[in-house]
């Protein structure tokens, strides 16, 4: 039996990331993506851990040799996710989350129409270009370029199969968890052995 | 914007009624339909909170108006849910929950298709066996159709959108609430409202 690929996106800001460390320790299995990226590292960021930092040149090779589920360039930086441990890890049984941007999330509902794709938003843009000034990573241009893509992308949540509001941490975090939980429990999941040990007699 | 319809069914004596009850007070505003019946009164249940309790012609007289959603026969008894209730809450953006046997339950999907289904099995039929025995409220006989029963519904698991294992009682009650409000976050019940305030930019 396969693993769930889960897809979670949302405008940068928006909180993906510590709603995924918060909930992602209590919900057992789970295989995190860690994507390849030509941004530029942060501080406190480490290499390997939150993304595979790579130059252009590097980029260009994995997607010379389709190496990448999928890929997305965002705000002038490429970001893209290696196939390879996903699918060993999908393959081995285990769930694999990716947090990714809007236009790889499609790419990969596009090829993995079997994935569960949720939508993380802000309760506002409003709310969303408070939080980015109070990030203090971004200058004005970006923070402005930021909003306009976060506005547009609100645009797709339909195109999702779960929509969570971060607006009490606490509540996305239990809401992020319910939504793997519940998907576990798909009864279209169920394997025919999970099926004989429920009608076990003795 | 309508409420969701929630429909669960299980073998009688897996735990159905004990896991709604420990997990319905943390799920916010959810409606609890009382289904109507022909089988006596168990000690401790009371008239309009367990069930109704009805006699034959009393639920023939339903059945005749079309008041019920579904009906269903079950080791020699009548179980129904009236409508009425169900569609003003519905109505009115609250989620309802149904707690019934198979035949009703596909009865309810058939005539709401937008329902969503969950089945609450027991860990085995063996395990069954020994909660319908612990429980000591049937005979033999009725014990020996109950587990029949038990074994010929669990091959319709596969009917339903999720399968709950009520083998700890706390995990399962993890779990039914996972589903509720996974349910509640679905992309597609967005209202146009809701997307507008997430656009709000002030």
């Amino acid at each position: 039996m396969n693993g769930i690929l889960f897809v979670m996106t949302g405008a940068s800001g928006v909180g993906k990331g510590t709603i995924r460390q918060a909930a992602v320790p209590d919900l057992g299995d789970i295989h995190y993506s860690i994507s390849a990226t030509t941004r530029p590292r942060r501080e406190g960021e480490v290499d390997g851990v939150d993304y595979h930092f790579l130059d252009m040149a590097a980029f260009r090779a994995m997607l010379a040799h389709d190496a990448l589920l999928e890929y997305a360039e965002y705000v002038g930086d490429y970001y893209g996710t290696p196939a390879m441990p996903v699918d060993a890890a999908l393959s081995a049984g285990r769930d694999v989350l990716l947090e990714i941007e809007l236009e790889g999330a499609r790419q990969v509902r596009e090829k993995r129409p079997e994935a569960v794709m949720l939508f993380i938003a802000p309760p506002s843009i409003a709310e969303l270009e408070r939080r980015l000034r109070g990030r203090g990573t971004d200058g004005e241009t970006k923070i402005q370029r930021r909003l306009a893509r976060a506005r547009k992308e609100l645009l797709a949540v339909r195109e999702f199969d779960y929509v969570l509001v971060n607006d009490r941490l606490d509540e996305a975090v239990k809401a992020f968890r319910s939504v793997i939980r519940a998907e576990r429990l798909r009864a279209r999941r169920l394997s025919d052995e999970a099926v004989a040990a429920l009608l076990r007699a003795t």
